[in-house]
Order: C-alpha cells, then sequence, then structure tokens
C-alpha cells in the first residue's frame, strides 16, 4: 500500500481527494491536515460520514508516508511543499506555487516571492494526458488549475499539429462554477449574490490563470500566440464549460478535425471528444473526473471548442489523483469517476 | 412631503426599503446610512443605477426628517432609534428590539440588556391587517420578524374566534429564502453550502422568533397554546412558506373556513386567500408585498394553513411601507409591489 | 456473475440503478429496455459515456437474466413484473404496483385494477433496514416509494418500541427534489416554474403514498394512527427531507431516544443516526444512498424526526440494489454510494 | 386613455407586456387573448392576484383598440398582425415574423413562407437608442430579439464611428437563462436537466437570431462583418449576458472608448455604461428593463463588450411597451422598470 498524506483536507479540493482516495485500493491515508478543524473529525467539516482524523500541518508525520497532495491556496503550499520534498515524499502539488516555470513571473501574477525557486525545475505540470512520460518521473507534480485544464486539453490536437494561425489571439470564454472560489465565506460567494446571477470577472488579460495558459500555448504548441480569456461565474456548485474560438492556418473539415483529436486522445480514457452535432455541456463531466470536448467549424479556419470538466474533478482532485496513479505506476483510472 | 431616513441602507432590507421610496409618491429620501460604504453611492454596494449618497449613522441628521426605517441588525438598532425618538421623529424599526413587550424575554432569546426598556410601552408590534388603529397612533412601529408575520397571519382568523383547541400545541414548519440570513458572509450562506441542500435549524422551541408568535397568540387568541416552529432554510434567494398544522375545537367545512379567512381579511389589500383546491406557494408572492394564505381541512377539526409572503416584502420592507403608510394616514398601498 | 436485466433504462431510477450495476461485481447487465430510445444507445438519453444498448421491452430476453430491476411507471410495469416471474426471473420492482398489499386500496390510490392480485401476496414490500429476512427469500420485491422510506425509517424506532400516542396524528412535512416527479416534460417540471419556488402539493391526506406509510405503521407499529403527509417541491434535483412531528405515549430523554434509534439501526450500514445536536440536511445523503435521521425532544412527549435520503438513491435506486444484494445473498452495500 | 389588446397572454412576455400595461397610466387594457385559458382569468395560468379575462383569439375586438402587443410564436403572429392591421391598429410585434426585411431571409432561417412581404417594408425594427424616429412613425413595430438587442446595443456606438476592423469577425458568446425558450414544457427546459447545467446551443453561425444582428451591422454599420454567435442555456430564470470580442481598426483608450458610449447613450435613460472596472453582469439588469454596459480594452485595437440585459425585460416586454411609449409619444419610460 501507498501511504499517502493530504495537507488542507477541509477545503473543497482536499474533500474531494479524500473522497477518492477513500475507496482506492491502493492506497492508505495516513493523515489529513486541518487548522480550523484540528482535534476533530473531517464530519465536524462536512455532513459526510467518514471517520478521517484531522491533525495541524504542523504533527503531519512526514516520515510515514510515501506521497503527499497538498490542498493548500497559492503561497500557503509552499512550506509543506518543501517540508514533504526534504522528507523524500513525493508531492502533488494541487496549488498555483509550482505551475509557473519561471519565479518572476510567478511573483508578478501572484505578488509573492517565490519561497523555493530551486524545486521549480523538478516540478512537472502536468497532465497526463499530454505529457504522461514526464508525471511518471517527477516527485513534485504541479496539478494544474481548473480553466487551464480545460483550455489546454481543448487546444492540444491544434498545437501539436500546428493548426494554429500565427498571430490570431486565441479566445476562451469560460464558465466556472462557485466551488472554484474556495469554501472561505465572502460576498462574491454570498448565495444571494451568486443566485439567478452569471458574473464576468477578470476579463481579457487580467485573470492569473492566463500564465499557466500562455506557458503551455508555448511549450506544446512551440507558438506564442496571444490568449484572451474572460471567466465567468455561473449560480452552479460544480463543473466548467471554456467555449474557445479558434483561427486555424488551414482548412480542415468537421470530419477531419473529430478525427485529429479522436487519435490524439485515443489512449487517454479520462477524455472523451462527441461526435459531430453533439455540443460539451456542463453535464457531461459533472460529478466526473472526464474531460469532454467539441468542436465545430464554423468557418473556413475557424473553429469552436468546446471543453467541459468539472472544476473539482478533471479540474483538481481527480487529475491529482490521476497524476498520483501515474506518478506510481498504477492503472490511471483507478478510484476516478466516469 | 414627509422626509425619511434609513439607517443600514446597505443590508437586503435596506436596499427594499430604499427601493419602495424612491417612487413613493409622499416621499422625499433625505439621508440614508452605511458605516461600510460611507462617502460613498449606493451603486457601490449593489449593482444599481440609483444615486443614493450614504453617510455615515453619526452624520445622520435627524432634525430634518419626520420618520425614519431602523434596517440595522437587533442591538444595533436601539441606540439609533433612541437618537431619533429624542429628536421627534416617528421609528419604523425593522429589527427585533421592540417586538417583545418584556424586556427580560427580549434578554433572554437575545443576550443583550434591553437599552430602552421605557421606550417598550410606546413600541406597537405592528401588523395593519390585525390592528391597524393602533399602527396609526405609534410613534414606535415594531415591524414584525418575517416567521412570525407568515405564522401569526395564517392564524389570525382562527384566533380571533376562538376555533383553536385548547392545550394543542401549533405546528409551523416554515420554509425561508437566504436573504432571511442577512447579506453578512458566512459559511451557511456559501453558496455551495446552499445550493442544492435544504436544512432545518433552530427546531422546535428554539429560534427567537418563537417568543413573537407566543406573544402574538396570546394577545389576539387571549389563549397560551404552545407554538412548535422549524425554520428551514432552501436554496431559493427570496421567499417564505409556513406550513402551519393546527387542531381545531370543532369542526369547520373547507367552504367555511375560507369564508372566515376571506370576511377577516375583506379590507386588507395586502392579503389574498386562495380558492379552495389552489395551495399558497413561493411563486405566489415573490417580489410583492402581499400574503397569500391557503387552508386546507384535511381531517375532522383538523387544518393545514400555508402562507406564503416573500421574507423582503411582506416579511420586511414591505410591511415596514406599509406600517409608514398607515401611520401617516397615506394610502395603505402606496408605492407597494403587487 | 449474476445476469440482470433493466426495464426502463432511460428514467431518472433506471439511469441511477445502471450506473450502480455498472461497478457491480456480481452482475452482468444483460439487457436494458426502452421504448423512445430502442435501437440506440444510453448516450442519447442522456450526457454519459456509456455504452449501454437499447431495446424495446417486447425484446427483453427474460430466459437470460436471473433478476430484473422494473424501473417503468405505476400501471406500466405490472406486465414486465408477470412476464419476467413467469420466465423465472426474480423482480426488483421500483414501482407502485406491488407495495399495497390489498388491490382494492391499490385501484383506489391509483385508478386502475391491478393486473395480477395473485402476486400481490409473494411481493414484499422491502426495506432491509427493518425487514432483511423477508427481502431474502422473496421472489418479488416491491420497492418503496422515496416519501414513504423517509417517514417510515424515521418512525420505525418508535413504531416497533411503542412509543407513539394513541389516535393522535403523524405529521409528516416532507419536501422532494424535482427528478422524483420523473422525466417526462410537464409545466410542473419547467425550470422557470419551479425555479425559485416553493410548492406545497397534494397535502394532508391526498397523496397516493399516504396509503404505504399508514400500511407500514400498521404492520410495524401494530397501531392505527392516522398519518398527516404534506409533500412540498423544493428548486433542487435531488434530495429529500421528511419533517416528522410526533407524540409520544411517555417521557423520553434525547439521550435515551438516539440510543434507542443507534442500537435499532446498528447493523444497518445504509443509516445513520446523527449525534445530538446536528440535524438531518438534505446535502447529508446527497448523491449518496444511505439515510440520516436525526431526533429532538421539542417538549415533554413531543419529537422531531428529520429524515433525509436522496429520492433516486435510498429512496429509488440505492434502495433497489440494496434490496438486490440481499435477496441474493451479496454484501448488502455492494455498488452503493456512501 | 389608449386603448391596448395583448394576443398570446398568457406566454411569458405577454405575461410581462401585461405586468407593465396594468399601471401604465395612460393604457386602456382592452383585451388579452389566449386559447389554452380562454373563458378563465389570467390568475388561472399564473399565481397572481390580477383580475384579466382571457379570450380566444378569434374573439378579440380589434375595432375597438389603437394598438396590439402581438406576443405570439414566430409564424402564429403572423395572422394576428394582418388582422390588427386591416382593422387600424397599430402593432408591436414580439415574434420574428417582421424583424428581417427579406421574405426569402425569413424563410430561409424560420422554415416558413411569409404570409405578409408586402408588410415587411412598412415594419420598423426598432431599437428606441438607435432609431426613435423611425419607431415614432411606423405602424408595424418588429420588437427585436433578445440575443439581438444585447449584442446590437453593445456594438452600436462602434458601428456608428465605423471602429470595427474589416473582414475580422465579431464573436458573441452569449447567455440566457431559460424564459427565453418560452413556457411550453420540453426535455430542454425540464428542471432537472437545466438545473447544474449550462449548455451551448446553435453556436457559430446556426442560431436564427444571426440574421437580425447581421441585418443590423450591416445597416447601422454600413459593413458586413461575419458574426460568430454562440448561446448558452444557464440555470437562471431571467437575464442575459453577451460577452462581445471585437477587432478595431485603430487604437482608442478605456477612457475614450467609454466617452463614445456614454455620448452615444446619453438621452437614452433605458441605457447605462459602467464605469472603468466595473463588469456588467445578470444582477444588473435582472426584473429591469434596462441594458447595462461595460468596456474593456484588452489588447491594442481589440475589445470585449459586456452587455446584460433582462432577456423578459429590455429583451422583449420591456422594449416592446418603450416601443409603444415612443410611438405614442409618452414618456418613453413610462411604466418601466429600472
Amino acid at each position: 500500500m501507498i501511504r499517502v498524506g493530504v495537507f488542507g483536507a477541509t477545503g473543497y479540493t482536499g474533500l474531494e481527494v479524500i473522497r477518492r482516495l477513500r475507496h482506492h485500493t491502493a492506497v492508505e491515508l495516513t493523515f489529513a491536515t486541518s487548522e480550523t478543524y484540528a482535534g476533530q473529525n473531517l464530519s465536524r467539516a462536512y455532513p459526510v460520514g467518514w471517520d478521517v482524523p484531522l491533525v495541524p500541518s504542523a504533527d503531519a508525520p512526514l516520515d510515514a508516508v510515501d506521497a503527499v497532495f497538498c490542498c493548500l491556496p497559492h503561497a500557503a503550499s509552499m512550506p509543506s511543499v518543501i517540508r514533504a520534498r526534504e522528507a523524500g515524499a513525493r508531492v502533488i502539488d494541487l496549488s498555483a506555487d509550482f505551475r509557473l516555470r519561471d519565479a518572476a513571473t510567478y511573483q508578478r501574477w501572484y505578488g509573492v516571492t517565490h519561497a523555493a525557486p530551486h524545486l521549480l525545475e523538478d516540478a512537472v505540470y502536468g497532465i497526463p494526458e499530454i505529457n504522461r512520460n514526464a508525471v511518471r518521473q517527477t516527485d513534485i507534480l504541479a496539478n494544474p488549475g481548473c480553466y487551464p485544464t480545460s483550455v489546454i486539453l481543448g487546444l492540444y490536437p491544434l498545437l501539436k499539429t500546428n493548426l494554429l494561425a500565427e498571430n490570431t489571439p486565441i479566445i476562451a470564454d469560460s464558465k466556472s462554477g462557485v466551488s472554484g472560489a474556495g469554501r472561505k465565506p465572502s460576498l462574491k460567494t454570498h448565495f444571494v449574490e451568486v443566485n439567478e446571477n452569471l458574473s464576468p470577472y477578470n476579463i481579457g488579460r487580467a485573470h492569473r490563470h492566463l500564465a499557466e495558459m500562455e506557458q503551455a500555448v508555448e511549450r506544446w504548441g512551440h507558438t506564442s500566440a496571444p490568449v484572451i480569456f474572460s471567466p465567468h461565474l455561473v449560480p452552479i456548485s460544480r463543473g466548467m464549460l471554456s467555449t474557445i474560438y479558434v483561427s486555424l492556418n488551414q482548412n480542415i473539415t468537421e470530419e477531419a478535425v473529430l478525427s485529429l483529436y479522436g487519435s490524439v486522445f485515443a489512449a487517454s480514457p479520462m477524455v472523451r471528444i462527441l461526435p459531430a452535432g453533439e455540443l460539451a455541456s456542463f453535464a457531461h463531466t459533472r460529478r466526473t473526473d472526464t474531460a469532454v470536448i467539441s468542436v465545430t467549424v464554423v468557418r473556413p479556419r475557424q473553429l469552436i471548442v468546446c471543453a467541459s470538466i468539472d472544476n473539482l474533478g478533471k479540474g483538481a482532485a481527480g487529475q491529482a489523483v490521476q497524476n498520483f496513479n501515474v506518478m506510481f505506476g498504477l492503472d490511471e483510472t483507478e478510484s476516478l469517476y466516469f
């Protein structure tokens, strides 16, 4: 059995990581941390029947684990990652702290000096469908953000085959459920403010996840198309859809592009490409760990890609456990939701 | 024109009071207070296009108004009520501070010593459909709570005609929209916690509003039937339904009981009794200032009364403005929503 | 492997039965029927990635199965049950057709003559927590309705120990998610009519599920207390809470009553009793197959029981699979959701 | 008093037209039609307290009215419009039947031969903020669709001043509440299918409203930029947001573009331009008849315009009554919601 610890067990992503680990056949959950609920049980924080004792992170027995999931906010995550690595545990970090290869870029977007720039080189930004081999070998897995996961998976076949028109912006109009904003109460997540509302925020080139997206476009597309990214908050607990508008450098039929997407993801059980005529929606991935993608040709050289994930599933905890499975040579889909 | 001030303009009830006063033909809005948004405009707090400047309550020009609405939380309301009365303004207080006639009872339920017990005698707990004359003459109007408004209106014809069985509990199973919990962020009002959830809280004899209900039963029913009151939070922004189970001391036909309700509220434009076969729902009163009531005979001597109000309408701001209209001899329905 | 067929695979309960059977370690899904989608795949009816071919019910290979789940509406279910029994398959019927022991009572409530009164004697109305042995032995399992499941489980410890006051009505105020109304479009399930609304319907003694409840009270409580049952539709997809008001024939402390509930359900992994101070809500059972119950003592001899289930889980498909597990001597919790 | 009739009173737009006319100071509601509820009262169709008798459209006293609102679906509207014009009544048609100037284009998009091509020349596609004078003089007002209203108002200042880059597509990613789909029950509007879901449909160049948008771009922009239009259904009853991505033919500062928008709509009380830094959301226009617009400069020559309307307000009934007010020389804002 692989001994696993979870830092930040009482946030939404922490809860979902534990939900999957509980019925993971190769995992023994060794510890789960919470500062707020330290000394209590997970069922104090959520209406679940699970008996998971919570310890303060200072008491986490790092020597007794093979791997840790860090489910803490950015900046708060770094110290735990450093400690875990020093203790020799492999790390899956769900925060933004190890996603950007460049410490200066990190500082610019997050307003925090990076505490462990030396670890950035070891860290692998991991989407198994794209860089499974790198994931397998790393000891620090930077689990992608939810928005970037949807956008990068939606673009990847076009990036890989150099189909994007140069110097033309990629426009990603994304819609996210509210759990993406975390569990900390604020006016922005107050039921009465969110319900019956839909609101754009940080649109254009202002949201932190833009950096991840452009890094991925550059790395896997060998190009530097600017991304215009507009997130919208929708009155739904879980789910995400990115509607992505792209210009191509050549004509392509719907049949050909669907065939391309199908073949690129053929060996990837967690990604499903829809047949022509069906569009990806939140419902396609709700409470699953899959990504579902549709592609529509709207004009010559112009596509709309719709990429749907559950923001807590493939967008966070599901992909984290998938990465963990790959890192430890297990069945990639073990304990994931379909 | 009647000059009016509003304390606590940026809570949900404050906003709704101002919404009504803005198109009130006899009112001039003289001031509106907010500590958080002092010096700014109401459109900073809400996505409205109204230009309502906000001042700190210490700067409220009490000499320049004829009446004030206090839309502050309990305990916070008392100092403003006292100041307003000293300045000679008539007060409509939407908090719980002047609803209970007995200062000791207030202290027991609210855990606060009452700061102005001498004003309790002047205060009128006002539901125009029940005690219009007393409302007309008072200078301190204690606007009822939302739950009590629905339950008391639903029971009133039975209380007035002594139809309730003695010593048999009145059971009110109430469902409320989330705006009743106020705008202050908390885990209880977090979208993800509330959405797709329905949760009872403080059921039985534990909720503060029980005291108002039993006070009203005693006063208007001249009896002391115990009330069992179970509030439930539902994932809806606005609205309230109380499903009330009562035992009678005699048989009554559905026709007779509907006729009774119809005649008791015949001169009350803000209350509507549904015909046999139609049940009151949230939709009947959503975004209105009316109460809608249905009565169902289920067994001999056993009724179910369903009483629907909008918790911010007839349950708060609507009834407050209705009370104001009565106090100033205006058309009772002026500026109210139907 | 147990070979299983599903009649009515494209309703909400059919989908949920298949969801559980798909990862059931002892089951082979042999056929799934649909008239509307016959010849197509389940993924035409729902945005799922499952390849489940659908056949018209006339083509169902009844000789090739050991058991069938009937997920059809009442009246429509009887012919399939009869055919399945004739072919020797054991039946789990999720409709109302075999729940009432008396054909005349069935006809009175459902307006349909019973097509197989001879099978009524064989049928077992099965709630494993209550009559596990009878479930084990039957060949026709009548799976209870969602409302009755919540109410009967909530009352059972009181019934079993004769604690209910005689001749005093049991009042069940129930709230249900919309999936309980089925997938057939109607104005009652139109999003705009349901959203931001909460509406009582068939309250008092008018809803068909009353018959099941009173049958259970009589059978397991050896008493005939009248039930007053008020269902309410709430703007939630899945879930159910029954707030049950009961009078007892003796005083009992909260500690004692919680201990009673705990011991009655001690060997029942799908029922959870909450500790004092915590109230059952929709969130406790959302997307699980468990029932979660809280008990509150409100006055001497007066309790409020809150019983929460997912209407499609323990209220339908989850309990059906649980019953199936018991019938076939499997682990009772196999493939169920916690 | 202007005597007014309403065809199709029991659809969502019909209800909202009547809601406004009820408190319109210059209007007498002469008739309201419904086939389904003919002979009954509007309160049979909706939980309102209004006594509005409903007649079959064949009985509508067209001689007794000065104007009619046609709130019928496309194709169904034409006969009533023709009859009303023959009787001399001025018409505000909320259907699509008179929006496209070209009968062949109408037939292509709607699959119906136009029954009154001779009236198309008289018809004015009216958005008061754009062509107030033409609205004033017409006898057949074609009230724009909800999506086109949001997109055209959002683009209009750019069209008017020739700021759009040539041959570059305008991308409108729109999100709509469910009431836009009408009240007729279908699987697409079933609560359980819509709730917790968000789904794109008819994206790219497939939705009928595209024709209106391109007609407006050509007419008011004197250009033929292709529109890419992607509607999304969101689990909200009312509201609409179009996030519009446009390329300009020159650089412009945020200050300059906001100033442009402000001046173009300066005399238009129903349109509000947000200050820099605030983005339009559903909440800005919910249950109002206004349009609220924000403009964000994201890169040189690249803007995002967010245009919010209530789909039943400025997107249908509100704009219809506004057009009516203009046609009859009344205060443009009479009886409208802010």
